[in-house]
């Protein structure tokens, strides 16, 4: 069947299914950017977006893909031949590293095996370690959208008090927010870095940072080149409910709509919406006989699933049978796990019916494509949303 | 869970889930209806209606309910004291005939037990006893929306042809048109009537009458009083691409671009996709142990299909409990099987896996308001869907 | 220039330019017409509808053109051979008499020049003459939309009760209601025919009737046939804030829209922004020399202006060259004045600015059609928009 | 006024008025960055702008304001202590030159007045100077959004080519892509700049530099820092129709329906229309007595006009008098001639009629503000917009 019909099943771990009110939001006429009505539009983004990353510090909207907050939280904060301590959780790590190491930082990458959250016992080793404190930032990537496995960073903020190290502790929670628990205040973020196109429900397009004061200080201090990225100014201008360029103004009306939606549902709602529907998936994928790319108990993503094919099996021919026989998209294995892992998303606009479309589609594929496992992961599934099993959640968030 | 997250399921049988390409269509500037722009959207629906009713004889586009082309029906036609025989195939065949009696039209009304499409032997019988031609139409209902029963029209052609009878074969296909397969030349129906919110993946707004010249001789002659409903000045403006009083200009635009879609996807694809539906539906329920409300092998419909509650149990009680934990609209039973049956629509612009979230609804659903049921009819589903089980189409379809 | 660019001006008397807001509204998931959400909806613009009217009388809504309302006021309270007086204002009035007497009504039609609104002197004297009541109704057109006349219904009311008649009042406001005042109750109106194309700022597909109690009781004694317009089984289901029938839904989401906008501006602003953009236009036209087809100080239509082409030149080819060379659609003479007279709208969703392009169009179109004219029109209207003419009010409407 | 109607008149000079067709098509489901339908997108997009930027050379598309794309046009081919040749043509080189400074270049401005376009005889004195070639680049601004002045680069490169200097010929058309003639190839440009919300037609959000191959062997060969910016990675992956990072895919979707728009218009006669709408305000603005910013012949932009207030009248009281009474946006004027200058921006999705509304709220606002002005512009330019006036076009694009 080339013509598809019905709704596409956009399954991966982002972008993900935009809402119809946040579309339609968008399909404003664009205003004058430095006029009063867009000021309050601009104030509106503002005050949500620290809303949601929990913060009464400075937040910062780019125009601009998720990477491009990656090298903003960088560019800001260090200059050639800073030290910073990365951990390797996979893709999504290794690619950060790939930035800091173009603005020639010096980049301490611990190793990790992509099935775990960073490893934090390293961490404390090389921080405890680092007496010098020539480490001037540790950043982690809460969410590891490769993997679906969870770095908590609150663990990583008391490590830094208990070894008493001064770095910045900078986190990339592009796939967690709004899908799972993030404090930007309560946790000590210095800097978390986020996009559009995930739990904020939007389509992609633009980046956020969350800032500091500590984070500032260290940024007005710094030396290094920057211009679009450059914090300081957006900052002063923002004031204003406006910004030193032309904003990204449809993608905003689009934000304000898709803050509203998130708070009429409640964030804690929405975080443990996230957490049934990734405790249905590993549920099925148990039946299934197949096993979660995530292998730590109390770091699998709330945001997705990455599931591991059987030996022999090659992951992107399944998503090819997927795509073509149920249009529906799953996110492909990334870099060393390419065609060993596919992945689906549960993060977003979503629901108990589109996850079961979902599995469906993936307990049928499974069958088509040939590749061995159990029949039922959707009834498994099914116990889990009416509720029958306790939804083990990630300990750290709970607490 | 009060506030609702991800895509309502809108599973009744129409109003069915309207595409994107289509709302977005509709959501045009309106134009001048007596510009010349306006003539190409006139002339194209007119020629895409036709296509669609497979007839190269007039249809006309009311702005009206189904039950607004149905009057068109009778008013053109019939006068008062005119005698037609209809058949009790459920609560539509009801309804129609309680319009044709209020326009004081004679009906004898042949008894169904809402089972069964029309009963063609009983039929036979009263055309073949009219040796006078008293009745002046014959009205059935091709898919019967209360029930899933489906009434093959070109069956009540042959009966009609095989007893010589003068009598216009008027078809309600309101539910019928776009999902299964209607043939108005072909097989000889003299008065179509259909809406725009259920195959043709429309909101309501619209309704359809496809016209024998036949039908038509006989409203020309026909003295009986009417003004909007009126055929003749709407085929004699329409010519121009335009209409007698001010069109609903941007369902219009909706109704070509979806019968565009519906071409994409090729007619014929579309019927066979809406049976495999149905049949995945009816092994579900077959594993749930719950009767449809269609017992007529042959006339299951492929765009819904009615399931019995067990004795004891509330159908109503049922779809709340659905409504309320799954965001999912299901249809309810109708007047005398209200309570008592709850449907299921797979109509329209629909596919394998939003199906699935649909039938995983009911299985859940089911669960959750204590309606004994065996489980895993999803698997069952998932079985037809994945082509192991010969799809049984219904005969007078295939033929 | 055949491809247009930027908006085209649609400056016919309806359909109106719809609201961005009003389109988006519309343009989002059907529901369940028999669910909770949408019972919602129901109650809202049913209650709207009757604010828009001033009424706490009921109001139906059709999914209809406006002829269907026409239609339906009739049909619910006349019967063959009743007798009713119409007044020609217009081609509106004439076409409300044909369908009048496509249902056997016996009509009195009061002859005018269209150059007026109704002439209030006759209707007294024929109602004074009446002293049998065997008139029924009598039915004026509030806003003339073919001439740009006003009548005024309070004064028929005044009438009515000055000569002691039973016979009720039937106005059609399809292009008077909100475009200028109308006060269903306080006017003593029995029943209100309107259409959503209009000053509602929707697309065409709805019609309207508000009903006096009166005419609801007339209603139910009156045997005449009737099915789809009948009353009193949308007036008993719209209780629970549903129809009969499956309404059209999303032009009701863009209903609801509509009138918030039109609350929010407030609705004795909108009155106002029409009269001045009617006397706006009428300066311009005393300017360019030409005369409005509304000969009546009083009447003149905040809706609408037709003007009068000089001796010997086309209409329809001066409105052809404007549209051609302007991308404007202007309304055409109909009927008796077709070619004399041409129509500009200044109705529904519009302001200052989009009036003066609209009659910069004209003056331009009058230039290229070599119409004879004086420039400058465009300059007096100005004078008009910045405050510093007294925009003369039709009295009756002030009063 | 407080609560306006009608469509609001977006006549700063950017963000420009977004067609409906450009808004639906945005509002569509986000897809599969990395999927198969995603990829026909991309080749889409970036063909299309090849076509517009008249380039057979890559075209790089950020996700970024045109501020971004300046930037990534000198950190792909400067390195700190690189000399460039700039030109003080209005605020945005002012801006750009800020940027360069950032990034530790060596910038050359060469001053200007504001009021017309870059000195062209000055360039090729320093040009001709820099015997050792020390001068990496020249950089100017096309259409100069501050003040309305135009610099026509094919000039700048004859020079280059005259004195047989190797510096790149970096343009930024942010404001003139798409308004007015513009030649990547055909005029050597090594580096071209550009944004989404002006010529383009869509909302802000894209940025676009189009490359030499001159310029892309400098930036392979440049060792400075850059990640977000980086042309080689992003060409290469653009080859299979998408980025190394999730492109901004609904403002994608909306610019290829932009350009499509375009192009069924013709680019020949996009140009065409804006230089009429700029003489036509041009023609209103002598009439009111007031100056253009521009007083350059052959440099007044076709895509928005400046224009100087009379002495002791403020352009921002102005520009809030306009926007309060008739709900229109206007420019201010930006730094040094902030309060003495207004923009009208005649640019992007526009036409004759919505040109008239613009004029005739300039014309009224000057009254209402009671700025010193002849009354009459608007007729001036009718005259414009009729034909009758010869429209002067700058000399060097129509050669």
């Amino acid at each position: 069947m080339t013509v598809h019909t019905g709704r596409h099943f956009l399954q991966i771990p982002g972008p993900t299914n935009v809402p119809d009110r946040v579309l339609r939001a968008m399909d404003m006429p664009t205003m004058d950017h430095r006029g009063p009505e867009f000021a309050e539009v601009g104030h509106a983004v503002l005050a949500a977006m620290q809303r949601v990353f929990r913060t009464r510090q400075p937040v910062i909207i780019y125009p601009s893909s998720g990477t491009g907050a990656w090298e903003a939280a960088l560019v800001n904060t260090l200059q050639p031949g800073d030290k910073v301590l990365m951990a390797e959780t996979g893709q999504f790590a290794v690619l950060w590293r790939g930035i800091a190491e173009k603005f020639k930082v010096d980049v301490d990458f611990l190793p990790g095996d992509w099935r775990h959250g960073a490893d934090l016992e390293q961490i404390e080793a090389r921080l405890s370690a680092d007496k010098a404190h020539k480490i001037k930032a540790v950043c982690v990537v809460h969410n590891e959208t490769s993997t679906g496995c969870v770095t908590h960073p609150q663990e990583v903020r008391k490590i830094l008090d208990r070894v008493n190290h001064p770095a910045l502790l900078m986190v990339d929670t592009i796939s967690g927010l709004g899908s799972l628990e993030y404090e930007h205040d309560a946790w000590g973020i210095d800097v978390s870095v986020a996009g559009s196109q995930k739990g904020l429900m939007l389509p992609p397009g633009l980046g956020f940072n969350a800032i500091s004061e500590k984070a500032l200080a260290v940024a007005k201090a710094n030396p290094a080149m920057r211009s679009y990225w450059d914090w300081q100014e957006v900052i002063a201008i923002n004031k204003a409910g406006t910004w030193p360029y032309t904003p990204a103004t449809n993608l905003l009306f689009g934000l304000r709509e898709a803050v509203n939606m998130l708070e009429e549902e409640g964030l804690e709602n929405v975080f443990a919406r996230h957490k049934r529907h990734s405790a249905a998936t590993r549920a099925a994928a148990k039946v299934w006989g197949l096993e979660t790319q995530c292998q730590e108990q109390g770091a699998h993503s709330p945001a997705l699933t990455g599931v591991v094919m059987p030996e022999g099996h090659d992951a992107d021919n399944f998503r090819k049978v997927v795509l073509e026989n149920f249009d529906m998209s799953l996110g492909t294995g990334l870099n060393k796990i390419k065609g060993k892992v596919f992945r689906i998303g549960h993060i977003g606009h979503f629901n108990d019916l589109m996850l079961m479309g979902t599995l469906s589609g993936v307990e049928m594929g499974l069958d088509l494509a040939k590749v061995p496992h159990r029949g039922g992961g959707v009834l498994a599934a099914m116990e889990v949303l009416k509720g029958r099993d306790v939804v083990a959640m990630p300990k750290a968030a709970v607490a």
